[in-house]
């Protein structure tokens, strides 16, 4: 007898080669229609959700996780709506990406096709499961889902809601699979289905992220991690470089595209100090500075070398002068884990010098790092950022979630030898 | 003290970063370079490689895989010109793949860079060492080369010679690495130097791939297993049919895009076996075939299940015959490994059904599969051919080497929340 993780991924694999040739109409038909079951059973939903808080009250879970994990009718609202943007969104599937003729007369198409199945691992937040499964059937593919035990009912209760609605609608029935058994020995199981899944995201830490990488046979992409830098050169407007800085810090702390460390030039470190760190200090930053640093800044703290490879995901900042250009772009090439990075400066050279130097998903000139995000960069939703190189870089949208084939078209030629 | 796995593999990714940033014509002059040097040092590397031969004779290698392993004045040239080839070909690093602007006026280029570190694990041909040294470096990679035991001479000959000939042309040392100690747990080391090789491409048999897929904790990408199907339509040209299966099959049996398994409708199988199955038997083919041929040609030979699933890479075919167009699919879809599949036919609506269904890489109407393969899709050259979904597909020329980043110009913008 099969498992539960091995049948469920099993038939998304079958229904993932009917659902790869439904129409753009049918999909986004259905997806209106999972967002109205949402609201239709918005009670069953909330019920459910109200036991995976009682039991995270009683395990002691922290005020700020027991908020990513609870459920209201404004948030089931927005999922709803969330479903109904997806559905506007234009159809990857098709796409002729490019097209030639061989001197032999073969007519070579690159079509764009979907994955296949997307596996994704994910933690407490319930929304994931309706977003990820919305953006995997508009691309055309199959998905299992396995979130992480503190929603089960949640994640169940919301899973069947949204796959009646969307098999009512008329995708096969198969296509959207969650795996209810939370237990680790499950997890590693799903991560070995290589043979169903095409491919695993991971949508959470960077614990989750490591385990995967670790343990799955199945090619994956790195998600989200995101130890990101800003570098205020000597010739940034230091009114723009303190704006930059504080909002890639401050205004969203806990995300993957915060900064975590600022690196700013010896020519300006002691007049562009007293302002940029006292203005984060007001706004409860802990600053950790290297020697020089300190010395023009005595209320840092010391920064250990531990501190240049962390993403604290809090209000902590690591502070350090350099030389230069080239040594910022050195130690973000060491220390970055490749997701964002900026250069505020007024000089194009250097600018240019750091764009192509640094090696990340995301280079900025003059702006925030927080805009390194899906929806900011126009794809209108993201499935994650991708911090490695193979398949998809950054911010990861529906193209991302697609492959592509060959179609030749010919008149009967044989190759020579 | 750092293992020299290791040691060369965090070199190269030393040496990578420099690499990402030499200009076009530095890597073409560099890329002669290396050919002139195979060329002037081809009594050394001959040498080296009746070393190879001799030791592969004393263990009794068989003569076909000796042929494989052996070098001679003409495959020395036959490299060098290679490299003027690589040389030729348009770079690809620094292309502008796309290019937008936001709302709020971020200037965002989606900018085409190199992988960084590829490593490459091959088998017992000494070519692959210079092809794939090749390139990789002409995508502004560097790589990590580790070729099989039986050419290990032959391979240390080489690439010492095409690497001092790159590094005197100015490419940066360390650029291009082989691991010298063939044992089999340095492979396993190899697989796990994920900090430092960005992707790893097996080039080899179903074996080989099989023990990276099941060991690497580097990103891989699978190359070259193909069980390869051919479906003659009931609206087939007979005459075009018979030489696209003829050609799919016998022109060069031992490579992955040659067929495996020949699907008749049964409304012609009587009419075209005799055409088809004659005539491969003639070119010394064995016919192993499902009841229904057998009653049609009893001269084949009862084929099993397992001889659907299998890449025979030699003059054995397996033959069925199906019902229509849907049974095709589903058995093609069912056992293929996702290379190439062609359906000869006169009926435009089973052709659309065919290429639209079937999910491998490259999907012929009326043409050999034998066409899957860089060069006769135009790239120039290739890698290897790629039989999964993420990152590449089918052929892999030199923009499958590489990966994107983006750059943003700004002027002071941050994000709201």
């Amino acid at each position: 007898m099969s498992s539960e993780v091995e049948s469920k991924c099993r038939a998304a694999a079958d229904a993932a080669r009917e659902l790869s040739n439904v129409s753009a109409a049918a999909k986004n038909i259905a997806l209106n229609a999972m967002g109205e079951a949402l609201l239709k059973s918005a009670k069953v939903i909330l019920d459910a959700n109200s036991v995976d808080i009682s039991a995270a009250d009683k395990k002691g879970m922290s005020k700020t996780l027991i908020d990513r994990l609870a459920l209201d009718g404004k948030r089931i609202q927005s999922m709803a709506e969330g479903l109904s943007v997806v559905a506007k969104l234009p159809d990857p599937i098709g796409e002729v990406i490019s097209e030639f003729k061989r001197p032999n007369g073969l007519k070579i198409k690159k079509i764009r096709v979907p994955l296949g199945v997307i596996g994704i691992i994910y933690e407490a937040r319930p929304n994931v499961t309706v977003d990820s499964a919305a953006l995997c059937l508009k691309a055309g593919n199959a998905v299992v889902l396995r979130g992480g035990s503190d929603a089960i009912n949640s994640n169940i209760a919301i899973a069947k809601t949204i796959s009646s609605g969307a098999y009512s609608a008329g995708i096969p029935e198969g296509s959207i699979q969650l795996i209810e058994d939370t237990r680790r020995e499950t997890a590693e199981e799903f991560m070995r289905m290589r043979q169903y899944i095409d491919v695993l995201i991971p949508r959470g830490g960077a614990g989750l992220i490591k385990s995967i990488v670790e343990n799955s046979r199945i090619p994956t992409i790195e998600t989200g991690e995101g130890n990101c830098h800003a570098y205020v050169e000597s010739t940034a407007d230091l009114k723009m470089a303190s704006d930059i800085v504080f909002n890639a810090k401050v205004s969203r702390p806990s995300v993957c595209n915060a900064i975590e460390t600022l690196l700013v030039d010896e020519k300006i470190a002691a007049k562009f100090f007293p302002i940029i760190l006292n203005r984060l200090e007001q706004a409860g930053v802990e600053i950790r500075g290297d020697k020089r640093t300190r010395d023009i800044y005595p209320a840092a703290k010391s920064a250990t070398e531990q501190d240049w490879a962390t993403e604290f995901l809090a209000l902590i900042i690591a502070v350090k002068v350099v030389s230069g250009v080239d040594e910022a772009i050195e130690h973000i090439n060491r220390y970055s884990t490749k997701h964002s990075e900026t250069i505020v400066t007024g000089d194009k050279k250097a600018a240019e010098k750091f764009t192509s130097r640094i090696d990340s998903a995301a280079v900025y000139v003059n702006a925030s790092t927080r805009f390194t995000d899906g929806g900011e960069f126009g794809f209108g939703a993201e499935i994650g950022i991708s911090t490695q190189k193979l398949h998809a870089r950054g911010p990861m949208g529906l193209n991302e979630l697609t492959s592509y084939k060959y179609v030749v078209q010919g008149s009967g030629q044989v190759r020579e030898k």
